[in-house]
């Protein structure tokens, strides 16, 4: 480091004699000279590798979600809720971490993948596996004995990631569960209903959903004379089945068994992107009585889902948009910051999703630009002339069409079929504390679609001023 | 273990010694003899101590959230969702832990509380104590210059928790934040107007905010006499004025301090409910080549709003729903659970909420009171007067007023005050693959509110059946 340090005051002094020498307009032989010394002890010096040493990511196995992606979450996540609702579920949350021994002996062989955090002193704490187990201990802890909730959180895996295919060691599970006495296979059946509505709804193509019953899979094992010790360890390898050939599975049961197990080999896709299935002793095991809780539930693979849905759009090059922004306060002129403050402030304050350039003076040609850039439909925009005037123009940034307070003054409402995805519904009167008269101007979502000609599903409707 | 089995096997041995003399008729007293020889081993075997271990509880600092805390919580986010996103913000998401470098040298003293994974070989990793160096971090890595954002999502910190006062280790944050090269100060004024729509929308009461700038107090500082180690310390111990007296305050800068600096003590309210402020440097850590983006931002802790919500709807003893059920589909008599689950599905495949009892015969009375414990508004009713006529009978469960296809012979609207928060707008028509033709329903919440006199704020409107 002392080594280093020297080199750099070096540099340092060569450079400044270089400067000094350009300054001094020394021959050009005697700066190239200097120059090259410089170049020379800064090759020398080489990159500060102390502070280069940190990498720049985020750790193996998980990803940042970008703005566009975070669209595409909210969109699906948006149909799997409005599902859950729909059946009348509740949702619960718990904290992303466990005491250690609430998970310990839940996942068998698994249990390796499991994240535990340091011990700093204090309780031992992992990273939830699942969102099953935390349910399970949550109905223990409240002595509960029936609740249908739902509950959306990520869970961590210390397993091999496969990110193109949607596999993570950080990931989100939607798990929709039904705790309780009943009547069998009432719950059981709506828990594929919600299954299928799901999925059909996303729009992701065909599915299959196969129903069975472990204990199905335990007499057919028992039959071909698999020892009960073994139980765990094939259903594991029939696991595979889905990600795994037949003949790599039925080598890995050859070597479990002397006569290996006959099953169809099933056509490839893309894989599980749900699954679930009934639970009916995990309660009993949190809880100190044995008291124990029936339960049955689903879970869907939303990131594999996002992946396809990310895909889906890549390959129609459809723009997502990002922020929901729908009008930009833009000015014409110079000196009218103040302005575009008071009416952006005005048209948050009525609800309105507005933006404004952070500049003082911005061109009006990169305000509009910026419109284009981020799909916002409207700009509003203030000029000098618009202020001697009293009104504003507003001006749909796809047809260029404007507006002014002149074509008001009829009184009647006019139709317009330039603003893609707003309604104009009516506008505000403006507080009257301003140096203009302007009025702030409220805009909805169309709903529930207007009855208008086919290629037009949102209007524009003017109150004249008062 | 082995002496504690022995005594098992004699507590068994002598219950069942019990339980045949009881059997054989034998006399009281020799039962007396042999009950009081049970009661004492069992006292000498004690509770089993290796299988009641484990604490059923949630890591200290931490908490679930029942459905009730989450209708609180979606309320609140919703509000600040729709703020942030009315300010034209984009939404990110990053991992709940990163690399423990990235977070290394950000945090300063409180990097103590910063939980750590443990080392299970691969990379090491930290719990993100902040949403902002994660920001930090995607900027720097995506080579961003300048993004508008929020991030809701959960934090960590080891630190001493005081959980009634709304102070936990894992706890929200809700950020937003303005990174780029922008004129002075328009951002800045953005995240406060950002502040103050917020609070007021959230109604917890009136609010301060306090605005100054660090180098003002530097200056102070500077003037005072503080040397320029000591200002981090001397910054930490102002911070504390929120939560200690100015007393206890002085008495620590006295330690620091030759002349202690003067302060004015202000009255003392909940504490602070949101921060912000500037932090130009921080991406520069994270950049290779040490580029700059300045960045302001805001962060709102909602935990502490969540216990004032909280605790204000305990005062008013509000009843809160934690569904959205909108129908419960019902049956008057036995034998009907595939007539239930056929209209039931009909409902959710319309996009109606509607749930059903998960038993097959349940009685009426049951059905209704599940409603009203539920707070769900509609009750759809087969029975098999309905079966023969070919109809379903809805009911109101508060007002119990009931309606029949009769009533809608007429073709006429017909307009009712009883159902609380829907709005059934149309019927649906059944296939007509079942025995009987009822129609399946739609219900919408009313949007906009209707016309009507003050104290009816929603209607009902029956189309005549075709």
């Amino acid at each position: 480091m002392a080594e280093r340090a020297a080199l750099e005051e070096l540099v340092k002094l060569q450079g400044e004699r270089v400067r000094g020498l350009k300054q001094q307009k020394a021959s050009a032989e005697l700066i190239e000279e200097e120059v090259a010394k410089l170049l020379k002890l800064k090759a020398q010096l080489g990159p500060d590798e102390s502070k280069q040493k940190f990498v720049l990511k985020t750790p193996k196995g998980t990803r940042d979600y970008s703005p566009r992606q975070m669209a595409v979450r909210e969109k699906v996540f948006d149909v799997i809720i409005r599902c859950f609702k729909r059946h009348g579920a509740e949702v619960i949350d718990t904290p992303v971490f466990e005491l250690k021994e609430t998970l310990t002996g839940k996942y068998g062989e698994d249990s390796k993948l499991i994240y535990d955090l340091k011990d700093q002193g204090g309780e031992l704490l992992s990273l939830r596996y699942d969102l099953t187990v935390p349910f399970a201990r949550y109905l223990a802890m409240n002595k509960l004995n029936n609740i249908k909730r739902y509950h959306i959180a990520k869970v961590y895996r210390r397993d091999n990631p496969a990110m193109t295919r949607g596999r993570y060691r950080e990931f989100y599970q939607c798990d929709f569960d039904i705790a309780g006495n009943f009547d069998p296979m009432i719950p059981d059946a709506e828990c594929l209903k919600i299954m299928c509505e799901i999925l059909s709804s996303l729009q992701i193509g065909d599915f299959l959903v196969k129903v069975n019953d472990r204990r199905i899979l335990d007499g057919m094992f028992a039959i071909c004379g698999v020892p009960d010790s073994k139980f765990r360890t094939i259903c594991s390898s029939v696991d595979k089945l889905d990600k795994m050939s037949w003949e790599e599975v039925k080598n890995e049961m050859a070597v479990l068994l002397q006569t290996p197990a006959q099953a169809g080999e099933e056509p490839l896709g893309v894989g599980s992107v749900a699954a679930g299935g009934r639970y009916d002793g995990l309660v009993g095991m949190f809880d100190p009585k044995g008291r124990k809780v029936p339960c049955v539930g689903l879970s869907i693979g939303v990131e594999r889902i996002f992946s396809i849905v990310e895909q889906r759009l890549e390959v129609l090059e459809e723009k997502v948009r990002t922020t929901e922004t729908q009008v930009l306060v833009a000015s014409a002129q110079k000196k009218l910051l103040e302005e575009r403050l008071k009416l952006v402030s005005e048209l948050w304050d009525a609800g309105i999703k507005a933006e404004l350039l952070y500049k003082k003076n911005p061109k009006l040609l990169n305000q509009l630009q910026y419109c284009e850039e981020a799909g916002i439909p409207l700009v509003a925009i203030i000029g000098e002339q618009e202020l001697k005037d009293g009104v504003i123009k507003l001006r749909s940034v796809t047809s260029r069409e404007e507006v002014r307070e002149q074509d008001l003054k009829s009184g009647q409402n006019r139709d317009f079929n330039i603003y893609d995805g707003y309604f104009i519904d009516y506008w505000q009167k403006w507080s009257g504390t301003t140096p203009f008269s302007y009025k702030a101007l409220e805009l909805n979502p169309v709903s529930p679609p207007l009855e208008a000609a086919p290629t037009r599903t949102h209007r524009l409707v003017f109150a004249a001023f008062t």
